[in-house]
């Protein structure tokens, strides 16, 4: 198992994550990480290609909102929810259509 | 006394507002329409040339996020609130560093 790098919790910026927060698909993204917990980086019933999924996918985890794990040829990819509700806290029950789960 | 064009509460979309609150001289905006009230369109202290504010504002505007009044060749520009917290309830209070006032 090998995973991306990501910014730090203490580096994440608020202006850069609400820019990454800050597109439908990315927002979609976000949602379905909400309610999956991880989610393959080509999720079914997202009519994006594939290259377009994977540039939304750098610029969340660049931001800092997501942790990808690597297994094999497969990624999967979760939300870094506590570390955004440490940092930001709110935002992510903002912007998600349900109250976040407990944890 | 005349306002510019801005859209409808219900019109409000999440990823435009989101998009609008991603750069760090908008947020630095919508912060000091928080702390002030209502501000003029070139505020003391802002280190940002004219024609890259007047940018700015035009972005905030047009995503719903502000009201501007003009009065002869002024601008004053203020915060859409009671229209931003109805419908993205926790958003501003996420983003700005103060909980909002009541009201």
């Amino acid at each position: 198992m090998r995973a991306l790098q990501q910014p730090h919790t203490a580096d994440l910026d608020l202006a850069t994550v609400l820019h990454a927060l800050g597109d439908p698909v990315r927002l979609e993204l976000v949602r379905l990480m909400a309610e999956h917990g991880e989610v393959s980086c080509a999720p079914d019933g997202l009519d994006v290609p594939r290259s377009t999924l994977s540039n939304h996918w750098r610029a969340l985890r660049e931001a800092g909102l997501t942790v990808t794990r690597m297994e094999g040829k497969a990624r999967f990819i979760a939300l870094r929810r506590d570390d955004l509700d440490r940092r930001f806290p709110g935002l992510l029950a903002a912007v998600l259509p349900d109250p976040p789960l407990a944890g």
